[in-house]
């Protein structure tokens, strides 16, 4: 059964609620933009192409219970609702991508004064993005399969998968192409503490995929890499500057100086949307800071002693030069920095 | 109030029961050898030098049990006590030296019939341990202390604290000595999975003693690091080779490359029971490999799905490249390597 992480059906959003996997795959069914603001903040859809795409049907929610009659009132409240999901999270740039294409149906349609015309529109961009996401996926995988040769051990962290954008992945993705090139590999799992994602989503994910994974706490990367474990790690990305620093999910910078110490190859695996030219480097990236308890907690059972002080960056920068080459569906960016992000990523349009 | 967390009571070995915390300070009362063992196996008490106490003392409960008449008899019995003492767990060479302790009792008294004396002796050679364990943490805290400049922030990974010997602690005892000698300073504490220790164990102590203390998830130091936050690093060990090469919980290694990246200075505190000079470098060090429960599961709350495989070597080896010096009872080993390890340790015996 393939994984639907964000699936518009009929006048809904429906997204697997990641909190509660492994135990259990349910599903939150949003009819409003104020549901799918919390499954964003809460963690249910997470990863960064995934909640870009949730966050554009958010807006076309709040788009369809529009009752007003005007092309500006509608254009206020779509406008109002990007404003308003944009507070969700911080750090992965493609939520704000999404929220900007969906404000700027507007723009690229100045004569259409029709409502109903509007919302087709805004579906349409919705749609296209759902359906950008699952080819710009395939496209990484098969530029970066071939950094999968046979018999390799590869290591991630977090989850860069199926379920952290539409159906099949960044990181993860490149993984399932090689799979379905009959590579056989099998991959270490860094459970990506404070939230488990590597723990609970990767391992479940790549077990329903059939490709062997072993769990690892994530101290032990270091002691892996030392015992030649690791041909390779591959990771996802939730904002990349302009030089190809890259913010991702806590944890990634620690195993880029890790891999860099054992001379292993750090491939990060990322959509062209989750560039953010406008940001020259890392240092520019707002980093998130989620809720101590995530950290003095684990799984709900408090493990630190009360009123302990903790601190908990959500993501981290990775520096270009520990990055030997970011996969993305335009190709690859093979020692990123600035030139090299912009030969690439603009290749499509000279 | 102090933390005593070995203690020979009347005719019983009194643990802190480490399992329990920070929840419950609770003890575990050991009237035989069994229960020593098990309390080292499942890690009741935990921490190089507190295993080693406790062994001896567990030998010396056994000892007591003794209802023969002959010296040689209760010879075998204690030879057979250490023998199964040393099969609790592999790592800490803490444990063995004490053992070897005991078993040389008779060695040192060839002479010695009559079984109530030599009882005496094994108990005499048990509180010797004791007490040298509370002078020499002691005696590296001022050795250490030095080291930790005042606002300094400095960062520790799993327990070496009080909890992981009779009173004072490891690199806990340096930090101990500083703030006696009222320095300010505040500590990051690396959480430490799988079993937590960090937030578990070195908070509570921590926070006892009213030192600022900060937990972090293990994979946040890199980060913390790259902020400028962190001034050194101290740890515990658990063993280390003739050469500086040190075994010590897992995250260690990790940690050891994040502070060289970083240019931070990193310590290792041990007393010179840690050190085996019988074995060359850290590849002759052996490293526990315990149940994958660990990794899949916190305090019996299942993590990753079920039926997924783990790894989890409880220690790493840190290379004496990456060591900026051992700070040890008998003076400090800087840029650790055989000719500087041989020569403090042995200055108080030439």
């Amino acid at each position: 059964m393939p994984i639907n992480t964000v699936k518009w059906t009929r006048n809904e959003l429906k997204l697997i609620d990641q909190t509660k996997l492994p135990d259990a795959l349910k599903y939150i069914h949003c009819r409003d933009i104020q549901t799918v603001w919390n499954a964003i903040r809460r963690l249910s859809v997470r990863g960064a192409p995934a909640i870009g795409v949730a966050a554009a049907y958010g807006v076309l929610l709040e788009a369809n219970h529009f009752k007003g009659k005007t092309r500006d009132e509608l254009m206020i409240r779509v406008d109002e609702a990007c404003s308003y999901l944009a507070t969700a999270r911080p750090t992965a740039v493609n939520l704000f991508y999404a929220l900007d294409r969906m404000n700027k149906v507007f723009a690229k349609h100045p004569g259409e004064s029709s409502v109903a015309v509007l919302k087709k529109l805004l579906k349409d961009e919705a749609m296209a993005m759902y359906e950008e996401d699952r080819r710009v996926c395939r496209q990484m995988g098969q530029h970066g399969a071939k950094f999968i040769k046979p018999h390799n051990r590869v290591m991630t962290i977090c989850n860069a998968g199926a379920l952290a954008t539409v159906d099949y992945g960044t990181a993860l993705g490149v993984m399932y192409a090689a799979h379905e090139q009959a590579v056989p590999f099998q991959v270490y799992a860094c459970e990506t503490r404070p939230l488990l994602q590597g723990a609970r989503l990767t391992t479940w994910e790549l077990r329903k995929a059939k490709i062997p994974v072993t769990v690892i706490c994530d101290s032990m990367a270091a002691t892996v890499m030392k015992r030649g474990l690791i041909d390779a790690v591959f990771t996802g990305a939730d904002r990349i500057a302009a030089n190809g620093d890259t913010a991702n999910k806590i944890g990634t910078y620690n195993l880029a100086i890790l891999a860099k110490h054992h001379k292993v190859p750090f491939y990060v695996v990322a959509p062209s949307s989750t560039f953010d030219l406008t940001i020259a480097n890392g240092d520019g990236i707002p980093i998130e800071e989620r809720h101590h308890d995530e950290v003095t907690h684990f799984r709900h059972v408090r493990v630190a002693p009360r009123g302990v002080k903790a601190f908990n960056p959500a993501f981290d920068v990775t520096e270009a030069k520990l990055i030997t080459a970011i996969i993305t569906e335009r190709g690859v960016i093979v020692k990123p920095g600035r030139a090299s992000v912009n030969k690439v990523l603009r290749y499509d349009k000279i």
